[in-house]
């Protein structure tokens, strides 16, 4: 593992946008949808998927559900309810009111905050079929309140025929009820435009191939989407007491997702640095996943020694990481000064896999930079927000003279008139 | 006006993305400032805007915002103060703290609160210089906390030379201390990567012409961006007691925004209906913007007929409407039922203008039928959230197996492995 200084390390990636080809695919794809319905998906399912259905066939049954019970075991059961609850629990602490302002004129203002009314949540199939994400995605959709979520998800998994049984029963414990099997762009489109079978969402979020990305950004406006994801990210901030076997081992566990994904360390201690660049070593050596971590380590990891834990903030809040991990003597003395992390792990036990499967915080997490301006999936991303005016008279009367005034000075003299006609009909009448 | 069966009426208008032309157009501006900075930001202002200037002549001076202090009027200065203050009240009441959950185990789990460092507001020159849309983008970043907040405008102002004065005094008022004389294209791309004269914001918000929306959206990942704004909209419910010549003035204080804005009521009765559209007629006769208002109302204004307030309650929230006047014998009694606005104004008195200036509510609201899943412009659009863990050693014993079982279910070995490192050092110890 490379061990240089932070001034050494380009801190910035691209964004990914696709290729002008891959563009064109991914809109023909959502335009055949939009235009033909069903019989498109079906076409692009068969195309892609290499799975005959009819429209029929496209809705997971609840024998399918069944069935996939009988395909899990006892232990994933148990851990992935609990871990559901934790989930729930701590998306619940989210959730606000609406509220009202009274005014001592009578006017009443607020917010209202109502949940969407229809999701869809993409799951991908092949390799990256995690029954984790279904939770992540799912729940705080619920606790929003959102009445309808749908689920699509390809109907091959991995090269196998049929859906991941963990994945169904992911959805099923998280009480998703509706559930097709389509992927791809197509099934983006489907639930952008709706078809014969699917109804239309307001919202589609879930991460998915190039493909599900760019289909994702074309139909942004129709309906709302989540960010598009990049590759994953750790940075570990540690001093020279941290312990190198725990450090390495969360590098190695980010750096097994995929060759893009970035694994840095950020430390004051030449020592520890060393230390921690030996342990990779150890523990690549028989990891499943060798050739994929060995490949992110290579070119996205680092060990970035600085002067000083302060340097080495500035170095963390320059990365805005998808992960941070502070393991340093007193980790609490330096949350203040953290200004860019989608999720922050302290101490030694809180090893970023806590946070991806089971303590309840979201592991969808803004990537590549973006913690600067956005933030872990949440339930207000599953809320909208409406204003409320009730203006009394008495309010019109004491403030129709300035609103005229604003008005007229951005040559809006219909706004002026609004007022006015009150006014006039008001003081006529007294 | 027209008055009509809502089935009659297309409720649906495309999203509009510019031309293949304007995105190239938009994306060469993009490209050259992010590659030249200041040289081209200079090139393509003289070009577009016919403004010779050096890179020092960017920035807006102290003098040039005293000047303009004398250029406007008292009644301007009273009225913008008075909305200034009102719109920071009724945001102020929208800011949330961190938050913690304290786990019996030991563990704390939460949610931290962080404005965004740096955004950049744009603001249009030309006819839509909007001195209120100023004070609406603004004030919410600077509630949420966002320390450097610059504004970006045209070096002329509906052909005149020289940045509008009431748009340099509401930039003043609202605390703006950095101001660049630069618009179109080039200042989105000057403000996402940065020049030698401008600093990179995290974010850019403010609405612009199509070449300002698609260079928003190409720089979209870089940093954030606000919603791209369509057209303006109105839709009035109301029942047989409004005040037909309220309704018509508020219908066309919609209209005279632009050609495109639409402007709908909805009713049950036939008689306000009719007397409505007469008296839409009459005030447009001496309207100083009715060429537009015309337009507008002839194109896509309408009166949709419905048999009960339940059906108009229907159609409303199948509009989803940016703003929505409630015009009935008891408006609060029909709240609940809507699903589906930007902002909602309740009562006689609450004619849309008291929203667009003066009550406290953002002006800045979801249009085109958006409403269904985004905001109006609000504090939390300037924060970002980071999620918190630290995990306690009792509350990693207790649940590392579960863990290890979601992660190995999910082919992850080396999440696991970073769980079961420290498991069996802990338990090497007992």
């Amino acid at each position: 593992m490379r061990i240089m200084s932070p001034k050494d390390f380009g801190l910035k990636r691209e964004v990914e946008y696709g290729t002008p080809e891959q563009n064109k695919a991914a809109l023909d794809i959502v335009d055949g949808v939009k235009k033909e319905g069903d019989a498109a998906l079906l076409r692009f399912t068969e195309q892609f998927d290499g799975s005959r259905l009819t429209a029929s066939q496209l809705r997971v049954t609840q024998e399918d559900i069944d069935a996939a019970y009988g395909l899990v075991d006892e232990a994933f059961l148990i851990a992935i309810r609990e871990a559901a609850a934790n989930i729930r629990k701590f998306h619940e602490k989210q959730l606000r009111n609406s509220w009202m302002d009274l005014q001592p004129d009578g006017t009443l203002l607020g917010q209202i905050m109502r949940p969407l009314k229809r999701v869809g949540v993409y799951v991908p199939g092949g390799k990256a079929a995690y029954p984790s994400s279904v939770l992540m995605n799912v729940i705080p959709a619920q606790v929003a309140g959102v009445p309808e979520i749908v689920m699509v998800t390809p109907p091959a998994t991995g090269g196998k025929e049929g859906i991941d049984p963990f994945i169904l029963v992911a959805a099923a414990e998280a009480g998703v009820k509706e559930i097709y099997r389509v992927g791809g762009a197509q099934a983006v489109a489907a639930l952008a435009y709706g078809t014969e079978t699917i109804i239309p969402v307001d919202k589609i979020c879930g991460p998915g191939n190039i493909y599900v990305a760019l289909a994702k950004r074309a139909v942004f406006g129709v309906v709302d989407i989540d960010s598009i994801a990049g590759p994953s990210e750790i940075a570990v901030l540690a001093d020279a007491g941290a312990d190198a076997a725990y450090i390495a081992a969360d590098l190695l566990s980010q750096a097994e997702h995929d060759e893009m994904a970035s694994s840095i360390l950020v430390t004051p201690s030449r020592e520890l640095a060393d230390a921690v660049a030996a342990e990779v070593e150890r523990q690549l050596a028989d990891l499943p996943r060798q050739a994929i971590a060995r490949s992110s380590i290579d070119n996205y990891g680092a060990v970035l020694l600085v002067e000083t834990l302060a340097e080495g903030i500035d170095v963390v809040n320059q990365l805005a990481p998808e992960h941070l991990e502070i393991l340093t003597e007193d980790p609490m003395k330096l949350l203040a000064y953290i200004e860019n992390a989608g999720a922050i792990f302290l101490g030694p036990y809180s090893s970023e896999p806590v946070g991806d499967y089971f303590a309840g915080p979201n592991h969808i997490l803004p990537t590549n930079g973006t913690a600067r301006f956005s933030s872990p999936v949440n339930v207000d991303d599953f809320l909208k927000k409406s204003s409320l005016i009730y203006y009394s008279k008495e309010a019109l009367m004491a403030n129709g003279d300035k609103i005229m005034t604003l008005a007229r000075h951005e040559g809006l003299e219909g706004h002026a008139r609004a007022i006015e006609i009150r006014l006039e009909k008001e003081r006529d009448i007294h």
